[in-house]
């Protein structure tokens, strides 16, 4: 979901702003997490922003993404799984977002949880991570913090699944 | 989780007696679900149940089943799957239970999901459409509902998957 579906990145910067002045423009530098561009001091507020409830609830929708599942959605079973279980609080959260922008995706069809160790054929994520032990299809989603892998298959944008999968 | 790790049917009962006078020694005849042994005028109520927040959370644990996943460990990578998806108020009380109860499970081995698609070498359940589609070693762990299935390998209690995995 994060960085693929839902954008928490924009969120973390408005945070940021808010509480310490981190400028709205910030740019991730590739190959890094968001919390390494900011302040040291302020570092490790991600943790608590991520922890609160209702972070996840109102995360922008990455462009194109509902069009896009709902396309492949015409060709392919398409599950929602997502790594979730980390952060208690954002479970309700997470499935009230997937109700409320890809309604068209049923109950059946969400897994939240830690290891994706799921029987899929083609999986599309921004963790190199979840590819691990994965023997089927991997499309890495571009987010700033994998800009410098080049060992996989690359998606920079949900047009760019489309042109592939469809 | 339900029925194998957690133990509904006895609050179930509990609900339905404090609510409807169901007698506490309740039987469910075998091949039934718990909903078709109460009285027709009360048999949709285990929906308004199961749905309440807090129903999962103080769930009893199945006999000997926290020994039994401890031992499993020592021999198997153990993950708790639970399609507890259908539920949305059950998400946190679960995740709160298997704390509770099974703190050695860390979050990376627990799966709330619809559809059972985890690619593992082993599943124990209580319902063989988890098993639908799933190429391991199934065993069907005995509830009263899956009582008149006869084509998988039984399990009726934890120590028989001990003696049958370790």
């Amino acid at each position: 979901m994060d960085e693929v579906l839902a954008d928490p990145i924009h969120k973390f910067i408005q945070l940021y702003n808010r509480d310490h002045q981190v400028p709205l423009d910030l740019v991730i530098k590739p190959g890094t997490e968001i919390f390494q561009n900011v302040p040291d001091e302020v570092n490790d507020k991600w943790f608590d922003y991520i922890n609160e409830k209702g972070f996840f609830r109102d995360l922008p929708v990455i462009d194109g993404a509902v069009e896009a599942v709902k396309k492949l959605q015409q060709r392919y079973e398409v599950y929602i799984v997502s790594a979730a279980m980390e952060f208690r609080n954002s479970l309700e959260d997470k499935l009230d977002w997937l109700a409320e922008h890809f309604p068209f995706i049923d109950w059946k069809h969400i897994i939240f949880c830690g290891e994706k160790i799921v029987n899929v054929d083609i999986m599309i994520d921004d963790r190199i991570k979840n590819f691990s032990g994965f023997s089927g299809r991997s499309l890495l989603f571009t987010s700033p913090h994998n800009l410098l892998i080049t060992e996989y298959e690359r998606v920079d944008n949900w047009q760019q699944v489309l042109n592939k999968l469809m």
